[in-house]
């Protein structure tokens, strides 16, 4: 049996031992039948600077650019920085918005989901990091939500999903989320 | 005379021809007496990894730090890209929100002006990096306001604002800011 | 021919003569083919007060309720006061929001369009309309935006819209909301 | 011994019950020494109409806007609904931001706090309304924030504060904004 349904997902986190990155292994773990969850890492995407871009993409980011464009949708799993998107996110979103193939959003089903210490589990910076969707054509899954608070409690040692609760809101995320691309897949 | 209030600027862009780099030189030609503005680049700056942080900051952050230590306050002069703060801002403060030292930010006066081509000149770019302020418990001025939009008609081929009304929003603004700061300075 | 798409359309200003009744008016007699729009006048609708929801909804409330339940989309007209959502069109949503028929707005197609007399033209109060339709499940298209920055200059005196390029950008976005609203229409 | 500073309190709820009405009430009883809070019922404060303001405010606004210019600092109270600021918050400021006595709020220390049953405790809420006081050009405390999440194990059946953890969190807050407060009235 194949995936129907292809999702490329990122970590807004280059630390290895991540909490985000461990929530997306998590994801890819239990994605529902029918679709896969690729991980494009982003420790080699540089910050954005024009100058840069003006000479042609950088050989991450043009991977990153092809590997949105392939796509059925995009999963986001990000932390939140000072009530915000973290610049790693939202550097990933800055990069793939520009020309050429500025276009590889557009339209492109995604689906955000966050892991923080504290209680508030990446709301606000979730909350931004629509925004910024809204701009690329991007069409967010707007429910279910989640956000993993107090993440130190909810993975183990070494970064598995330890707490069931945690497991059955993922699953269920992930299953909404299926359906939404499908919804746009055509 | 000397100066007796001392800003540290950014421009969230690393583009040489940036319009936010020139509006920041501009704020630094028109500054109003007793305020001095020093340029900080981020162009050496790179994106925030909590591996390397544990590491030790890298040279460009680890001064970042210090001149934010240092200044009487903080000006942010930011494009704003896809509805948001762009990462190389952001980036910038999320550096400097971490320990050793992550009191930097804290009680510091923060000014945040932009330039866009666009209409809107930014605003929901500073709305956005205000958020981030007010976890690093800095003391934004919330008026007035300095959107420079259409940005392309404003400045001449060599990056020199030409646009007078520009002009004198922009010395109407350093000035409520130096008051600001002085507010603060104790 | 009969319309296949039924739109309602609240404006977020109770002022007689406002831009955004004005706009939404404009929007009714320019909805393309097979869509029509009805306004729902917001006039009555009290203050969300979860004592007196506790009575029984109030009757405008009720017709609320009714009026985007029997809906294919709704679509927001809305002033931004204070860099933010105005409490009338916030008010529309709480109530709409709340048990009985709590899933009115769940799955539902929403345009959000305003007109200001600044230049952002309701650029942050669209964007803080738009958090409250991740709450509530709705589908907001993202593209293409629509800002009527100063508005003064874009009505005539009997508040008809008298300025072409407005106009286009009016027609451009009813169509690609329609789209929307009609591939979520099964 | 009298109170140097006089804050003017408003809870975002016009439910007699609710948790938010009962933080303010909790909020007055332990005000640290110098510190008095007064309370402003906002339940006699129509929903914002233009044309009713041309006929003069009505008479619980004429009080809220004397009452906040009288005000060394104000208090807000407020839930969240549909992830941002409820319609009775945003009415108060949206009225209290209009001439005559427009400037009521100009220059004047705003404090936010907020309760709500579910994990985020406001956040959300907490800074659309902080977007609203930047064009007030009032001064917004950054921190500490206090977000009280899970409300309903936190208050007794009579409203009272029960849990002693989120007693301490708003002493230091009004510790807090007590400081604040004075910082701006000179």
């Amino acid at each position: 049996m194949t995936s129907d349904i292809r999702i490329l997902g990122f970590a807004g986190s280059l630390r290895r031992a991540s909490y985000n990155r461990a929530l997306l292994r998590e994801a890819q773990a239990r994605a529902p039948a029918g679709m896969s969850i690729e991980v494009f890492d982003l420790i080699d995407v540089p910050l954005y600077n024009g100058d840069v871009e003006a000479q042609g993409d950088p050989p991450a980011v043009a991977a990153l650019k092809s590997a949105i464009r392939a796509a059925d949708g995009v999963l986001m799993v990000t932390p939140e920085y000072n009530h915000g998107v973290p610049a790693v996110t939202k550097n990933a979103v800055d990069w793939a918005s520009r020309p050429p193939n500025d276009a590889a959003l557009s339209g492109k089903p995604v689906g955000i989901i966050g892991a923080s210490p504290g209680m508030t589990g990446t709301a606000r910076g979730q909350s931004q990091l629509r925004q910024a969707f809204e701009f690329t054509n991007s069409y967010c899954l707007p429910q279910p939500e989640l956000l993993v608070f107090r993440a130190h409690e909810k993975f183990d040692a070494e970064g598995r999903l330890s707490d069931e609760a945690t497991g059955r809101y993922l699953v269920r995320y992930l299953e909404a989320f299926a359906a939404w691309v499908r919804r746009f897949k055509g």
